[in-house]
């Protein structure tokens, strides 16, 4: 059946005390909505609307970025989730089929889970709601079954005592027919206390007009929607607890389970060794047999088989390290292919550059990649030599098994085999160093008797 | 009306197990005895008297450090609490008001908490002592209320079944009128098994005398006091998680909670968001919406709206990032301003430095502060482009819109403009590079032949 | 009395997930079956048999790293524990005295626990096993005890009601005489449902015969078995949180105690303070009063009383810091003596090097230890000044009170008090750093606009 989705992703999100609008707070290095966006991609929807209202543009950008096909819709103001998902009905016009609505601050629903509604839908249920059973009820919505189908949903403030006593609530994700559902909407009013259009008012009128509604539940955690930065806090905490115990399910050795952070697409290979205190940003894959070092931090990059990444390594995006190349400690890497059995060991930068294979860069080396304008890049040969302190002028290239004496500043390409020099001799002045640090001793006396 | 703090700091701590004094230890970044003094401040005392004793010369030089107008009051022996607070009596001569007993070892009791108290002197306590609720009341001195006074205060050791059931417990910190506190000591003894003189034992002796004494309860937690490392470890786990709490719901964005770790004096505005493994040393402000990236130490500096900051990135005392100002991986700042827009992106020590508005410092650039003897400063204009591996060699300026070619040594000041070159030409040497190899690998061979 | 360890290592580890054997998988710096050897090494063993399988040829090599006059038995086939301890009956031969059979994936029994086996071993018991009190006993093996001595080992699978309702849980580590151990190991046959040879199964054959057999419980904790690495990962929690509890106590402080990760073997002196984010690997040694300061990285290496290590140093195996040494940030030390009161403040790497009393070695200074081909050492002088961005090409030697001009690369020994310059002069070109600027700009606008 042809499915859409609407998340709904307007609100502003007062509690959190920020100019940002909520749903771009970010768990694992990606937007909030973005986890909403993926949980319902497992439904291959045919369409999906995007409900902003505030920081819509933002939000809007952003959503495209991620998805170009999506659609946006704006809730100008803020009349109730009802009045949201109204907003989506022109995106959704033409549309046949089912409507699931999610929300842009939740986002831990798990596939499985809609996968489940899809199914309470084909089994015919007019209106399939998500519960859970709650640890402590609170002041959630009460989902108030009777006979085995969904009878009602009654807000905390209207329960009576008996209906607060059920712990069955409501998370608010709702599944239906499209045009049944925009339909109940209209029948929905906003005779409240706050003067909103609630949507989960559609189960009263669903049931007014005899059609069924029914209930699939899912684990509470699922349902974590963040209002806080404590909230915000507590969401990553859960993420990367998931992430961790999956690593080490798949085979991934992590020394310091609790101090490694995965982004929402970290891929990581079986007997790969995390060291304590790694950070991964977003677009970072690692293959099998890697060893990722203390203290490194990776994004948007490649690590293969049997290379090594740090201690204090910083892998940027473009960054592709082959198999057993070899990045040390305070050293940078963006946008480069470091070739098979390369080594960049220490205090180096190398940004746009390829690093031929068996390679080894000394210390201290650093790719000039920008003149103040533009970006250049660098070529540096298989089995070359790249003494320390040695800095490469971009664009300029190195052939194969050259190399360049230490301190040398390549402003010209370096034919392979060639050594490349460029640096004064070295002279020796005998006494001068005594007789300096006695004049500079002398010098600070006399500062210090004027001052 | 008038109020004196007396903050006892003299006790060796044998249980922590140093040769430091134990109120030297630290929380966040200050000695213990430094939030007993904060706590203190509250009230705005016009006397405080810091009673020392182990390593009381230590004590006192930190002490005079923080609050020069303090007064030091020296406990020789330790013969108890109340032996302490006598101490204080010569300081304190000619004051009149209330003085307030706090403890250098208890770091947490709240600014409301003292201010209760003063409120309770205000009602009519001649004596108010602050108690709390014991989750464990273990040996704890138990606070005996009848008819909703204090009646006196038990040692667990001389407390009977009944007296122990109670679980209001005794913190040590009292209040009254100073006059009296020291009318009241004297009428203390040493009749015990410590042969110690107790502060708490004026309860009895004023009760005696037919005066009042009087409770404010606070949480348990305030009432921590410090006796051994791990005690120690606890409190900044307490402290920390405070500072983590405090800072979300001041509109703070934290990654990774846990990861973050404050002084006792950082301030970061709304909107910015700190990435894990941060560590704030004192002294740092930190305006909105600027980002501190992973694995970053700050202390003693400020950094300014929509600066960036690491991954990887030292910010020692001095350091000023203005707006939008940029300081990236493995980069060093101390005591310099770097204005609005600036950048030093790579490997760069920029110490005893001002950094002009929008200047672009290449990788690896140091600033050649220290000549063996003296530290001299380094002025780069706005503007400027400053190479990779540049050396500024101190005292020297760089003028506004001026470049430096990568790898020079500057020595003398480069006029705005201008363009300074240090460098020999790099000379290219056609098979050079094969030759070397082969006799360094001959070498080699022969140094293993050899061996 | 003569003893001998048997330790059963031949295990594959299915639910590791890993190429690696169970046993090779890393505890605090060390293999499995290594902390399982230390705790044997208590009872002084006269001989150690370790009983390999998977990945035998791996864990034999390691295993005589760590101890060269270890006996390897090889298990081909994996049909038990009682079938493991039969492998090492050779290796055993003409062995009279007490065998303690052992666990390579059981890291935690403490040494004082086989003291008390070996004990009632001499009060007597023919056989003595270890149990502990399990709080959820689920399908451990069940200790029946009558009268005092231990009457059978019970299968949770073959226990009563009421044997299932004992909590006195069997760990699997025996120990007994070695001719009677092979003895009964004869008499136990492999009639159950997997057809293995079950090493619990000699108390039963014991019994039988008349012997006696006895318990000897300790910590359930002690008996931690490591079967997945979520295991490992507790394993290594438990580990480091002992480990860091023992370094409060023996008066280290630990900023933020959860952050420090020690190694099976770190050594840290009294009043040493760490802080956060601080990781040892192993053979590390701190004396009492050194500072590690946070995010720094320690392998194979010594600090000494007064050394200041850190933020962001990285220590190598051979790093050796004398009294009062100082290594700053983004500094990589590696086989190299640092005496005492020198300082590698900023962004260097010194590696096979000594570097002399007091000496000052400016930012961004190499040691150029690495030809290509061969490593070479690098000798500085005490009281030496090398200036910043200097690099030493190895094999070299700078004397004492000499120093080295800002950026030179010294390519040949420098006698004491002399000054070694080595950089071409700087140049001023008024000007054409904005022609350059605008050159810049143009080149980059042609290419934008020809794309």
């Amino acid at each position: 059946m042809a499915t859409a989705l609407i998340v709904l992703a307007a609100g502003m999100g007062t509690r959190m005390n920020s100019d940002l609008p909520k749903v771009m707070h970010q768990v694992a290095g990606a937007p909030l909505f973005a986890h909403a966006l993926a949980s319902g991609a497992a439904l291959s929807p045919d369409r999906v609307v995007l409900v902003v209202g505030h920081g819509a543009e933002l939000v809007e950008a952003t959503a495209k970025e991620i998805d170009p096909e999506i659609s946006i819709a704006v809730q100008v103001e803020q009349l109730g989730t009802g009045h949201a998902v109204q907003q989506a009905r022109a995106a959704l016009d033409g549309f046949g089929g089912d409507v699931f609505v999610l929300y842009g601050d939740t986002p831990f629903i798990r596939p499985e889970t809609l996968e489940t509604m899809a199914a309470a839908r084909t089994q015919g249920a007019d209106v399939v709601v998500l519960g859970f059973d709650a640890a402590d009820p609170g002041r959630y919505g009460r989902l108030i079954v009777v006979d085995g189908a969904l009878d009602r949903i009654v807000e905390f403030k209207d329960a009576s005592a008996d209906e607060r006593a059920v712990t069955l609530c409501n998370s608010g994700v709702i599944a239906a027919d499209a045009g049944l559902l925009f339909d109940l909407l209209d029948g929905v009013g906003n005779d409240n206390a706050s003067g909103e259009y609630y949507l989960p008012d559609i189960v009263s009128v669903a049931r007014a007009r005899g059609l069924t509604a029914s209930v699939v539940t899912c684990d509470e955690a699922e349902t974590l929607g963040i209002n806080s930065r404590a909230e915000l806090a507590d969401a990553e905490d859960v993420f990367q607890t998931r992430a961790r115990d999956a690593a080490l399910e798949d085979g991934v050795t992590l020394i310091a389970r609790d101090t490694v952070y995965f982004a929402y697409d970290t891929v990581i290979g079986r007997d790969s060794v995390i060291e304590p205190n790694v950070v991964f940003g977003p677009g970072v894959t690692v293959e099998s047999g890697a060893l990722i070092r203390a203290f490194s931090h990776l994004e948007g990059c490649h690590v293969s088989r049997g290379a090594v990444v740090g201690p204090y390594a910083r892998l940027r995006p473009g960054a592709e390290l082959a198999n057993d190349a070899k990045v040390g400690n305070f050293v940078e890497i963006k946008n480069a292919q470091i070739e098979e059995g390369a080594k960049i060991n220490h205090l180096s930068y190398v940004g746009d550059a390829r690093v031929g294979k068996h390679a080894n860069i000394g210390a201290g080396t650093i790719t000039c990649n920008y003149d103040g304008v533009s970006k250049h890049h660098t070529n540096i040969g298989a089995r070359t030599f790249i003494g320390s302190n040695t800095c490469l002028v971009a664009p300029v290239s190195v052939g194969d098994e050259a190399m360049t004496a230490t301190g040398t500043v390549v402003t010209k390409n370096v034919p392979a085999g060639a050594m490349a020099v460029g640096r004064a001799k070295m002279e020796v002045k005998p006494g001068l160093a005594l007789k300096l640090f006695e004049k500079l001793k002398a010098a600070k006396a006399r500062r210090q008797k004027g001052s």
